[in-house]
């Protein structure tokens, strides 16, 4: 991964959960930085996204600290506190307002933070900052995740060479809604506020939010853009700049990677499902239709098994809750094998050509709804033994 | 059960997917019987769905026809006219019009009906009818079932006995939305059509419509009330009568029971759970967190784990699309256990009392939002390694 200038990354192991795991990250931010952020829309939000909401609207941050192991969430006012109180640490390390500090935590739910391993690991952190940091801290962020997540890129503009580089975490309780679990991502092109909250949000919307694994949003989500202004390239404040779009290509290629990155390592998962939804009135109604897949476990069930069971997937289209839909028109596609034209099964469909396509390891199931010309597309898993044995014993 | 005067049920092999598994059943209605049945509002409705719809408002029923091992469903028009073939076949056996009879099928998806098969073993299903067949036909009616599910009530109203007998299956694909998967209920006390309707919309809304096993909505759900007033009563045909109270109180209860034997057989249940949500301002919300709760796959695997990890619950209930919700109000139990006060953990909350509840084999979880005065019960299950067995292996 290339390292972003202005950015700095120390990870540490604190033994929040597990002795001798890196589990505990602090991204440094040079001066002049600038930070947006989108946090999970889960009701029950964690104390960190609370905290660093909070913290976010008071000041410029200047440290994210991240720990994994313990999501301090649904631990109420106690949580809030211990959140501040690990802020509290880094900024008198770092001798700058507790208000700079950004916390992010992921892991458990509903277990007290150990801040006192977390404030006592915090210096080997810091002692640990380095620009190319990226890799470990990827790993310091893993929870059920089997690999690290990482993204980067550079892109000339103007003649000169921007960088953006990423890491993300999550594999379960995976069904982001206006933002993911954590990523954070940096660039060194200067953009002002606005333009980076603008270019995040596009980002996400065509990658981390459209990407689920079980369907559970989680009180946790966060995902980080950051801009450091590190490289030569003279600032971009203006939507119509010319340099602005290759910037959030840039941006939404890192964030694609590390969103499909996250479905490939879903927890028990085998397969790498992509569900395209074509010909829909509105992307509304092909989202809603593509998520009903998406989340049926009996759908889920039959990729695991490679078994062309596509029987379930025409099930779900019809639960999904598009009332009006004229099934007759409905032609549903798994790569480029027709299994079902006007509603019903295409004629020259044999089990032995489906078989062929359930047996890959990623596979595009493609809706075409023939009513318009709206169109979306998802990232999701399938459902396996695994996923169970992971989540049954998540505690033990 | 108690037989009902005015129903004979006759079962036999057809070999439609395993050789000597009872597979296709009759249900034979006496004349002056009369007969409603809610169907699946999932879009993709089975051929049968379609038939037995249009045979129901054409005329009275004279006979149910219902097959297992095949659904019959995405076959398109060819599947609509295996499904009359076999009514057909019927009929000429009853000498009575093809529109008298209503055909069922449930099993595998998106295969053709066989028939030829079924036709060949109506003779057998037809010498086979008997007023004492019901624990045959909830025999076979099964599936993925591991036990027949059957209930049965007698209830004095006006000094007369009157019974309520009823036979469902199910086990996957539960989600029922209007109807459940298939259910045949039969009074012998005499209603008319419209109050007949009534009271099989009260009982499903208060139980099949209550239950959960993984959210997939059947293409294949139906359930139908007869009454063949074969009692002694004398014929009710207003909502105000006071002999209609008790027999509605009776129908539910048997429906209760056939729907929570559902779920308590559902695919690779270990616990049985009941969710109750109440103090909401209308039931529509307290819906919405009820099956937030039921179908996250987190929740679901912390129940088979008996892991008291009941924050994956109010992460469910923060997701639920409750968007006002103030979670600061919320409280939650497991059973007779407080977990969550005001939104934060009780503080007299030990992880030994919340493994004690977890270790059940039957638990309610009760979530009070505390703003109102709705309140809703719903019923589902765990989430287990033979979940996804079963439906890894259904077709082979």
């Amino acid at each position: 991964m290339h390292p972003v200038a202005g950015v700095r990354l120390g990870t540490a192991c604190a033994g929040i959960k597990e002795a001798a795991r890196r589990d505990l990250v602090i991204i440094a931010l040079e001066p002049g930085s600038v930070c947006t952020a989108v946090f999970t829309r889960n009701l029950f939000c964690a104390a960190p996204v609370t905290v660093a909401r909070d913290h976010l609207n008071r000041t410029v941050p200047r440290y994210l600290l991240i720990n994994t192991g313990n999501a301090n969430a649904g631990t109420g006012i106690r949580g809030e506190a211990d959140a501040l109180a690990c802020c509290q640490k880094l900024a008198e390390i770092a001798a700058c307002p507790t208000e700079a500090v950004l916390p992010f935590s992921t892991g458990v739910i509903s277990e007290l933070l150990a801040v006192d391993r977390i404030q006592a690991a915090l210096p080997a952190a810091w002692a640990a900052l380095v620009p190319a940091g990226w890799e470990d801290a990827a790993h310091g962020i893993m929870t059920t995740d089997t690999v690290p997540k990482g993204a980067s890129t550079t892109v000339k503009i103007d003649g000169e060479t921007v960088t953006v580089t990423g890491i993300s975490k999550g594999a379960g309780m995976i069904r982001p809604d206006m933002a993911t679990l954590l990523a954070f991502i940096a660039t060194d092109a200067a953009l002002d506020q606005k333009l980076l909250q603008h270019c995040l949000q596009a980002a996400v919307d065509r990658t981390f939010n459209r990407i689920t694994v079980d369907g559970d949003t989680s009180t946790n989500d966060a995902c980080v853009l950051i801009s450091t202004g590190g490289s030569s390239l003279p600032p971009i404040s203006e939507a119509n700049d010319p340099r602005y779009p290759p910037l959030v290509a840039a941006v939404c290629e890192v964030c694609e990677q590390l969103a499909q990155a996250i479905v490939r390592d879903g927890e028990g998962a085998s397969k790498f499902i992509t569900i395209e939804v074509n010909g829909g009135r509105e992307e509304q109604e092909c989202l809603k239709i593509a998520y009903a897949i998406a989340h049926s476990p009996l759908v889920k069930t039959a990729f695991f098994a490679s078994d062309p069971n596509w029987g379930r997937i025409l099930a779900a289209v019809g639960r999904a809750g598009v009332d009006d839909l004229d099934i007759d028109a409905l032609t549903l596609h798994l790569d480029e094998l027709c299994l079902v034209r006007r509603g019903g099964r295409a004629t020259e469909y044999r089990e032995e050509a489906g078989q062929a396509v359930m047996d890959r390891e990623e596979i595009t199931i493609r809706v075409e709804l023939n009513r318009g010309s709206a169109q979306t597309r998802i990232w999701t898993c399938d459902l396996s033994y695994d996923y169970i044995r992971i989540n049954a014993e998540y505690r033990t």
